[in-house]
């Protein structure tokens, strides 16, 4: 079964720019969210997907995601999703043979950068680059909804 | 754009059951409702999909239908649907040269038949075949939420 297992942090400096292997620009809208699941529409730069992620049940989630035709994508986004849009861009980076993603927020959520890690266990071990921050995994405030809802209120 | 325009009836006898060309069996589950737009599961027999409605307009709505792995949507329709799974057997038939859908439900809505004809557009002229009842498009009683609801609560 697909399921997503990550940890969330902040980086504490920029030193993670220089392990960069590439980088994609995402673009999200939100179709619905109910009972903890959520539909999505995500572009990878001109690649369009449908996304249901399940209930959050500690770190984990399930997670069922279909690429579609980039034109159906365009239309839900503009016609079919909430009207905030989330533009990031995505650098994969490895750091003590581990991967990560750092995404970098524009737009609405500029400034904002956080580090991910995808797990296959929730106990399995991470390493401490040196660009690491604060963990936040679990931590209401880094959910993509609050951080929207924050600075619209600011 | 792919759009769903489509008038809704009752039936008035079993005549229908005389033209009838094809039948599969359906079983439905809802991922998530929001601002009018619904997000749904649907086996057609052993085959999935996920559609995505946006909100009616009129009687138009745009839709997205996606196949999907008949095994993730088996874990999405347990796992991450309302509880309320949806079953019907919908036939197709031909009356007067346009196809028709006639749906009888199952489970907790066994008894329902409603009857539906997909059109090109919100005026094009529809025959009335001898089986036809009461035309109930637009009407609230006769939207699924609410015959669950209702059948619920009696």
């Amino acid at each position: 079964m697909p399921k997503e297992i990550e940890r969330k942090f902040l980086v504490a400096n920029d030193l993670w720019r220089a392990q960069v292997l590439r980088k994609v620009n995402l673009r999200d809208g939100l179709v619905a969210v109910e009972d903890g699941r959520k539909v999505r529409i995500r572009f990878y730069d001109d690649r369009a997907t449908l996304t249901v992620k399940g209930k959050r049940i500690g770190i984990s989630r399930d997670e069922f995601e279909y690429e579609i035709p980039a034109n159906d994508a365009r239309i839900m986004l503009e016609q079919h999703c909430d009207s905030a849009i989330l533009e990031k861009t995505r650098h994969h980076l490895m750091a003590d043979g581990q991967e990560w993603v750092v995404d970098e927020y524009h737009g609405l959520l500029e400034g904002v950068v956080l580090a991910e890690i995808e797990l296959q266990s929730e106990d399995a071990a991470i390493s401490s680059p040196p660009w690491l921050g604060e963990e936040v995994t679990g931590n209401d405030d880094y959910r993509k909804t609050n951080m929207v809802r924050a600075r619209v209120a600011s």
